[in-house]
């Protein structure tokens, strides 16, 4: 992991500090901060003006460095510019944290003693009565229908690994706050502080009556199988994985965009995968049941093949009887040769343009390994591949706000392939010219999604995901 | 409950509904519609003109019945009126409620990619690493320090009984509600679908670790003490059952405003209690606690005595023998005889007048039974009481968003008594001149609370609230 984070401050500027400067009117002019942070190594980001205070202007000038050092160096180099303070120096993202990402409020204003009484005790004890006449009534009248459960045992965050529910809090609220601003959804953080999965699957079993859908989050593979297979088999809501469905949901929208760049049917694609974690196992699933002609799995042991026995497990056993057509054997050099579409969700660095080149011509390649690639854009293209994606365009956000808003106002029990399927296709048919991906921003992008999945919900037939 | 929902609805005018009614110009004023809902026996509350819509005026009129029927007679009714047509008639408790009472929303805006890299991946792994390296730090960088988990089983819902979880949700979101606008707090309604106390509690202790506070919530008695003992007891965040403390807390707030109007020091008080349940206990607790001189309790088998053998439990022997000084026996007439404070949590309608007139001169009823007392205030005033309160003017929501936004606030690890008493006092001192209990709607209200649960919690001692 700390080789892995190593690798990330050498090739991203994900370190952001908010600096505060005063420039005095007689001092060079803004130019000179920004030059000294550039030559620091770091880039400019939002520079605002916040006024002019006895003969010196206040700034506020977003930073992005490689490094914490690098951070505090260029604030030196700029403290040490004459005429210019430096007021503070904010780290961006622990304050952009800072009370949490999220928070629950009242829907109602309540102003008098009448709204509570209307709101609470007693009016309330009508809307109670009235649920448990007739519990479908919840959906109308509490938040349940919009009531969005993310779920994690911390033992899988990001790429930090097992860091616990409590650290792992952050990305849950921040997963909230993009379901409330991409969806409308009220996301609740559920921390589960435990390893076992048995105990994780009944202690969210006992408190699901409160939520509308589950989005299992972070937890570890292979548990993470087990748990969503098993709480979307107990529940009668349905249950999404993000880094298993909503993974695959991106990379198959990719995937549909890539196909129409490059002239490829679905049909023809034959697949080479590196990992095959979670994210590996639903990318290949859904790809197989939209229709790709192969795809071969590879972890660190090699390819995934029938009859393999180093570094298998029960899901990695299925897997392999499930996928590589050829039953290929070898490494993930070995099983490259060929092949039109490389999927990476494993390890940074781990394909050289030899690999690539020893590819189908015009290969499509998605290195979406975070937060370095498996192989860096330039080097891919200077292989020959034709299409190139990494994990900052292939990102879950574009799915699963969408996915869960979709299948909520259908009133699912499950999440099925086709709608997922649907999902991508939709995405797909967003992208603007000369883009892979559609505009995350975009408030229709969501929109698109959800109401794929609601018209998926309502065609016959449909393959629940969680039990492939 | 069906019975005491008929009393319910004999005495009390809960049923709201909205009606919206278009009058021409040329018909009897807004006054005909007026009378013709007072003589159908409701009572009319806001009216508001929307506007002139093709020689009609519109307007919406909120109404306060008895029951359905009155509400349907008197829709009736107005539909009768010449030149009045009533256009809808909207259930305004239910409509209150429609899509739920509270929701999660997103605390900062996500307008461009990089607000969503640094609120989401990557920028966040920088919020779980910090998190990671001190936990301490959770409570700066995430939402938890704001956050409550209401939980409940749904075995005691309001009076209505065990209706379960689900549809007791509408009082959790109430709740939720409630502490957002009067406390700035997240609320989470936590529903744990078990009658099972051991499951309650290891479900709540595994989820726990997302909140900085609990409150229990409407959980049937005698369950609910041991489930609060236990997860106070397990966990190092601070648990409340409001059902308990928070009803103790308001109880002893109204005596000590109580007592300042009949001029009597709480050494004085010689209460009798009617009703052993989950506020019994805790109000006479605390009651002790503060000075009381003696507190007796009566339950449905008459008074809670050392030594009595009919319809005891556990809870019951120890409330026994930390209770009834003298030891006194017989039903609830024969200990009010000589008695100075009432105070009911039973049932309605089962104290009478004389019983009233056998007490000590000039004294003290609260008559808590929701939603009909136990003695009415005219019939208890004419018996001689000098202080008269109900179930509306004893409210909890008057302590328990200042109780945790205080105890939050000084990140204590338990409730305690002082903090409980602190509370009651500094809801007492703002007590307007010939009121008995301060303004709920005012924030200084709340803010008092919080204050000095805050100050109590930074002096040394106090006995937790669920040891005693």
């Amino acid at each position: 992991m700390n080789s892995r984070q190593a690798l990330h401050d050498k090739f991203q500027r994900n370190v952001v500090f908010d600096l505060r400067v005063k420039l005095s009117d007689e001092a060079d002019p803004l130019a000179g901060i920004l030059a000294a942070i550039a030559k620091a190594g770091a880039r400019v980001g939002e520079v605002e003006r916040l006024g002019h205070d006895k003969g010196a202007s206040v700034y506020d000038i977003r930073t992005f460095s490689k490094t914490d050092a690098m951070a505090q160096a260029l604030a030196a180099a700029v403290a040490a510019l004459p005429g210019v303070e430096v007021v503070h120096m904010l780290d961006t993202a622990l304050e952009s944290h800072r009370g949490g990402a999220c928070e629950i409020r009242s829907r109602s204003c309540i102003r008098s003693n009448t709204d509570l009484r209307i709101i609470y005790t007693p009016g309330v004890a009508r809307v109670c009565k009235a649920i448990e006449a007739n519990p479908a009534l919840a959906r109308t009248y509490t938040n349940i229908a919009n009531r969005v459960a993310i779920v994690t045992n911390g033992t899988a965050i990001l790429g930090l690994g097992d860091i616990g529910p409590l650290a792992g809090l952050p990305v849950m609220e921040g997963k909230a706050a993009i379901f409330w601003e991409f969806a409308g959804l009220s996301a609740d953080p559920v921390l589960v502080d435990s390893h076992d999965p048995d105990e994780v699957i009944n202690v969210v079993e006992k408190i699901a009556c409160g939520y509308g859908a589950i989005q299992v989050e972070d937890i570890k593979a292979p548990e993470c199988f087990g748990i969503t297979r098993e709480l979307d088999r107990r529940l009668d809501i349905p249950v999404l994985h993000d880094d298993q469905h909503g993974t695959a949901t991106v990379v198959l929208a990719g995937l549909f965009s890539a196909l129409k760049k490059t002239g490829r049917r679905i049909e023809q694609v034959r697949c080479v995968m590196s990992g095959a974690g979670a994210a590996g196992t639903a990318v290949a699933d859904l790809l197989l049941a939209a229709g790709a002609a192969d795809v071969v799995l590879a972890d660190s042991t090699g390819a995934l093949y029938r009859g393999r026995t180093a570094g298998m497990n029960a899901e990695k056993e299925a897997l392999a009887a499930r996928t590589n057509r050829e039953n290929a054997k070898g490494t993930l050099a070995d099983i490259m040769k060929g092949r039109n579409l490389f999927i990476g969700v494993s390890q940074p660095n781990i394909v050289t343009p030899g690999m690539v080149k020893s590819m189908e011509a015009r290969p499509v390649i998605f290195a979406l390994a975070n937060p370095v690639s498996e192989i860096s854009r330039d080097d891919a293209l200077a292989a020959g591949a034709a299409v190139y994606a990494d994990g900052r365009m292939v990102n879950n956000a574009l799915a699963y706000p969408g996915l869960f808003r979709g299948a909520l106002d259908a009133g699912v029990q499950v999440f099925t392939v086709e709608m997922l399927s649907a999902a991508a296709q939709a995405l797909a048919d967003r992208v603007p010219e000369g883009e892979l991906m559609p505009e995350m921003m975009d408030p229709a992008t969501h929109k698109a999604v959800a109401a794929a999945v609601v018209e998926a919900a309502h065609r016959p037939g449909g393959r629940p995901v969680n039990t492939l």
